[in-house]
């Protein structure tokens, strides 16, 4: 419990292009410790990941990188059958490209996180999977990677060696196998603000969550993950950093930045 | 002269992108010292960079970052007026890019040549001139930038405490002034390897280099320039170090890779 | 006076791409008489268009073609040096590209528009102007182009036998010479719905303009654009439309699609 | 066997992209009558297509739209898991686009044929294979396809009313099945000019093909397609279409320009 008693905030920032927005990200950094900032492959132009990092930096939030499938017209959010070799070479070139803005910025990349469609093949894809390990070991065999337990993903890094944190969801419903129920299912995704910010100071304090039948599930988290770019995203954010405050859980980056510290 | 014994020779290499290729760049990297390699803006896709790193540093070619405008449709040869925090951000990503590359591959980027129209822009353009400058500033203080004597750029990128490389271009013709004949008129480009090879030991061992109209220009030059894309590019370059050597001219980089040295 | 008392109004639209949204298009279609529909180079992918011409058609709305500059990253807003054999290709590759989507639709293109940076640099920039009248031309002879009184692309575009239509900008603020205030500089842009509703009223029922130093012009305009993409964008555009039709103005496009009609 | 002794000869072109060229194109428009040009999304700025479509047009060479995912970076050559609707859009955009610079070559696209990723996915990919049918038929329902017997995309598109033509691969291995051999498999590519023509006068003349295993395979086709970019390519086409002349086949389209005949 006492080792519980802290815990990380993530969101998905930096998320817009050009002329378009995304998300209110000032908002977002003022409550979140952890900022998966984009790379520019499924969003995030250069200047506003540079200012983005630099708003990042100026709060103490700790930058990740938040590497995706090269396709700004999806998002992110189809899957693409690559050759292993691109995708190594593809993330290899998102880390650096962000690593490079977050150090003019006066910060670092710190951990990876991949995005939307990449984020859940490798779920189970084996061969993006050791892609996206073998390009993150590449760049810094000391950088961790966030994603889901379970994950081959996950599982590949600790086998390369690479420090591994696991992340819950704190808007979605999960089934009782501990998977997030797929969305356009019912139950996919929370909207009750009181009720997200319940579950998690539960999950962090009890490690559990119920799961979309009732059952009672183990879950154990070293970060939790609110999204950014819904309406009522950042009150939501709020609630639930607000709840676990309440509880008296610490909120805390998973990987500080020793540098600043 | 001894100082001028020893001359780098530097090439723009990694320029394909995807299912296309352009240049033999096996073959230049047998010859030159330094390789310009594309950051993925106006040529390059991440595969095709990681593989021109890991060649350079097999073959102990120092590695620069090429930066140049976001245009793979125009291969970056249009001048595009950015805004000035624009162009800083994007070379900033473009460095950290090819650098976290570079590193992959077990070198690093050592110094930034621009490429094409933002080259040529920033030889009068004062505000782009002055954020490229401050993109390679912010990301190493102590990073070379290699570009044309008497340019906006090199004196801005001096005034800033940046180390600065002057380089003459071996195939290309010269006007009184010092500066390049423009594509288009007569006598731009030189195409017989042995008149070139002439030239560029003269301007090694003496200094100097015959302009179009018969002057004698004085040229002082750490880096000759011999293009990679052309029909008979490799044999020019070839020629042009075959003769630097049998006039005693070492070619060595003019930043080496310490690390590795 | 009588032939004063129609007027169209048109405002760029469909320039959202893939996750981003831009403006509130469906309310400005509700208002407008022409749809400067994005076609995929400044903004808009294939589907924004497909479903923002399925609007404009159930709408009545008549769709043009906002061609611009290849550059998402910039919005179109850069000028780029473009050969004039690159800007007769890209613009013919829009407007074929947005006319299928429109007759998906069950509308057609009824007129070209240049966007942002390009429509700037065509109103004294002789190739560039040159190159979007021989892609039009090339298109349809028969297809309209909307422009800058006075602009290099208009006097291009009659000279050339393609039928012209002139704009006047509800929001901008115009010098004593008849030209916008360039943007940053004070009077610009206009913010008062009411002020522009009663400009826009003078325009069409007197032809006079008040200059930002108090003179008098005579303008004379086949168009209004009322922007689309700014905070109160909607609000502005409705004031003008019910001004005007309180003054007795009837609103309709300057080229109806006659085979709806 | 009368019918039979006119046979069609399809090639993909215009696949450059910028600076970056691919295959001869003017050589293979000696030797085909039918162009699948692309159309932009996985290949073909449009001056090449432009150039392209002219060169076609000046030889009497039918222009065929060859429509891809959006993937430069991957040539088209990934499976990506569009949404319909967006596939939808996708493939109106580049049909219209390339129908609009073939217009302004003097031509029209005549067919459609989709390319690489797409076209294996929708041999057995129901959804992407409605949509791409969906999308030919709102841009014309007399537009044919060309695509593989017995796929999923053929089926639906003669469900749809559309025209539909077979093709067979020149340079192809065939499983007992019918089926191509899948590349990286044994007898999946074949490189003989003088055994590929062989094949295809038997296949021409009578209607059968042998399979890897030696099975003698019915075989009907209303074009032939040799591939492009392949070294060799050239002289391949040349050898078929030469023995498929000396066999008294005639070479020509399968959808002639009627406003041109």
């Amino acid at each position: 419990m006492a080792a519980a008693a802290t815990i990380d905030l993530n969101s998905d920032l930096g998320e817009g292009f050009g002329a378009w927005g995304l998300g209110d990200d000032e908002a977002m950094l003022d409550v979140v410790t952890s900022a998966n900032v984009a790379c520019g492959f499924h969003a995030g132009d250069p200047r506003t990941l540079l200012a983005t990092c630099a708003q990042a930096v100026a709060r103490g939030v700790v930058i990740g990188a938040q590497v995706g499938y090269r396709d700004l017209a999806g998002f992110g959010r189809r899957f693409i059958d690559y050759e292993p070799a691109d995708l190594v070479a593809d993330v290899l070139y998102q880390i650096g490209a962000l690593d490079g803005l977050a150090r003019a910025a006066g910060g670092r990349v710190r951990y990876v996180k991949p995005h939307g469609a990449l984020y859940n093949a490798i779920v189970h894809h084996e061969e993006q999977a050791a892609a996206v390990v073998e390009a993150v070991h590449r760049y810094d065999p000391a950088l961790p990677v966030l994603g889901l337990p379970g994950s081959a993903f996950l599982r590949r890094a600790m086998a390369a060696g690479l420090p591994t944190r696991a992340e819950a969801f704190a808007d979605r419903g999960y089934t009782p196998q501990g998977t997030l129920v797929p969305r356009g299912e019912a139950g996919a995704l929370l909207h009750d603000p009181a009720e997200v910010a319940a579950r998690m100071v539960r999950l962090v304090t009890a490690g559990e969550l119920t799961a979309v039948d009732g059952t009672v599930l183990p879950v154990r988290a070293d970060s939790l993950c609110v999204h950014g770019d819904s309406p009522g995203a950042v009150a939501m954010a709020r609630a639930v950093a607000a709840a676990l405050g309440a509880a008296g859980v610490r909120l805390a980056p998973f990987n500080p930045d020793t540098v600043r510290a």
